[in-house]
């Protein structure tokens, strides 16, 4: 009998998630989508292309345009009509993010002054509304009534989230399973249609559209998740995001939930005064991180973050293992560890 | 030879033009379109049926659906299609209005107090995004991508007419061919696009569907004209408008535009520098309507609106005579005499 073999540990090294994958899967893709979203922002008013493209050349992730790409190529879509619609799901989550900074009074957006305070909130809402009317416009050039349906629907469904996330705003009594549906509406509702779409235009399965729809829709909802988590976390790295404007606006985050779920009377009392807005100050901002700190609330955010996430992986398993398969992977892990 | 007969003189009843022919002739199918208006409205969200309810049931007029369902009278089409999509129409120009109100900061509209002023700016541009993408669900269940491109590009065109109002206010320069421009995409594509779109559900020739465009167009731009006459004019009664807004935000209309190109010297200085936000006070005001009288600015505004009443008028030329033809002609008169 040969003697036992002696167990040999190879420390492998850890694989980080990453975005490269998907970046690379997508890239020629995007190439011809970042030409149809410069083409189709044009206008005879000068101000739309201004305005707009100070938003949209200012460096945005085009996560949204890239689930759509990505579904495509994990689906062996061998078309181009993804490109139009990719850049219709851009156009919408442009004009959702012109009225977001209107609605929110927001300064600075991915490290630059927003649109509203270089162009105003008039002609910011405005050109909003010209870039949705535009995505609906792409839309029927392509022509599929079901892709029309997906979005049509999604948008009236991000518009009815930012009201209900007005509504909560500044309400302590707002609970994490409210908050989920929130940001179900606002945030996840887009990048579930946006990799939906891939599905549409493949004509793949009815279970395969769902498939992808609920991977977009769990990253959808991790990626808010981290974000809000971003907002309260002094142990990242600056984001772009004005850390403590969801603070100052009483934003029902789930941070915040958390954090005042586990408190204690007094921090309880803390909240309902800072989420009412009478506390505003830095100092303020500095004992809510702490509290927050404290109580785990961060990590805990990330930790439901993750769960979204995997949800979002496995929800891929229907499909063949293969690189895009493993790419869209690696993006939803991606997204969970951004700012560690 | 008989003796020359003396001609008797009859005098006939001058006919004031009126409305009541096309609300008859309207009136059934705009009760299911209230039906639907009111239905589809509707948001697990309380706040959006709040505020939508406040400008929807604020006793608007309905001219944009009842060009849609007049013109489905007068093209004999017996379907319920136009229904939904005339409550679309309306869905599309209850968004603009809401924003419109945000965009200009405007505190009264048909003698109410504006959205804007009730529920907050925010919540205002939000619930119109919301119906703007409801609309987009109602003309994504009729399923005509006919009309969807109708719809989406007439959205497209009102946005940019909007930005480029925007950007021609406070300046003096501003030409009538300029403010034409304006106005027939700001206000008279949705018109045009609600009327045509009857043609396009009754499958009308393509003939009979440009008709329909250029009398909603022609319609459009008169309708504009007179609104902005009224808002000028003394002699008239109040009509819901907030008379002096147009003045006290430097808007470029026609009786300023007519005013200051018909003014001396003095006047041109004084139209400068109301124009740019100098002389807002009431006695300006007083003094601006006095120039425009004066020169007859707001009778010259009505003249410009009556010639684009009667070309909406020939355009239905095609048609034959019949109640419904009747009925729109009268309707497009009485759009260019409203306010006498």
């Amino acid at each position: 009998m040969a003697p036992a073999m002696s167990a040999k540990v190879v420390s492998l090294p850890v694989k980080e998630p990453s975005l490269s994958p998907i970046l690379s899967l997508t890239a020629t893709a995007m190439n011809a989508v970042n030409a149809i979203i410069l083409d189709r922002m044009q206008s005879e008013i000068p101000l739309i292309p201004a305005l707009a493209g100070h938003l949209i050349a200012g460096g945005g992730k085009r996560m949204r345009p890239m689930l759509t790409l990505a579904g495509a190529e994990l689906v062996g879509y061998q078309g181009t009509r993804h490109h139009k619609l990719a850049a219709a799901v851009e156009f919408i989550h442009t004009a959702t993010l012109l009225h977001d900074d209107v609605v929110d009074g927001s300064e600075t957006r991915r490290g630059k002054e927003t649109a509203n305070i270089v162009f105003g909130n008039p002609a910011t809402v405005l050109v909003g509304d010209f870039l949705f009317a535009r995505a609906f416009e792409l839309m029927v050039e392509d022509g599929s009534l079901k892709v029309l349906k997906i979005l049509s629907h999604a948008s009236a469904v991000i518009a009815q989230g930012e009201v209900d996330q007005l509504t909560a705003q500044r309400r302590i009594e707002t609970s994490e399973e409210r908050y989920l549906h929130i940001i179900g509406a606002k945030t996840a509702a887009l990048f579930a249609a946006a990799s939906r779409i891939s599905a549409v235009v493949a004509e793949c399965s009815e279970e395969e559209e769902r498939a992808l729809d609920d991977y977009g829709r769990n990253l959808g909802i991790a990626f808010q998740l981290v974000d809000d988590a971003i907002d309260y976390d002094t142990g990242t790295e600056d984001m772009g995001k004005d850390r403590g404007d969801d603070f100052r606006e009483g934003k029902m985050t789930l941070p915040v939930i958390l954090a005042y779920a586990r408190g204690d009377a007094d921090e309880r009392r803390f909240w309902q005064d800072a989420v009412a807005g009478f506390r505003v100050e830095d100092e303020d901002l500095a004992h809510a991180t702490d509290l927050i700190r404290r109580h785990g609330a961060v990590e805990a955010t990330r930790e439901r973050a993750r769960h979204f996430a995997e949800r979002a992986c496995d929800a891929l398993s229907i499909f063949p293992d293969g690189s895009a398969r493993r790419a869209m992977v690696d993006a939803a892990r991606f997204a969970v560890s951004r700012g560690y």
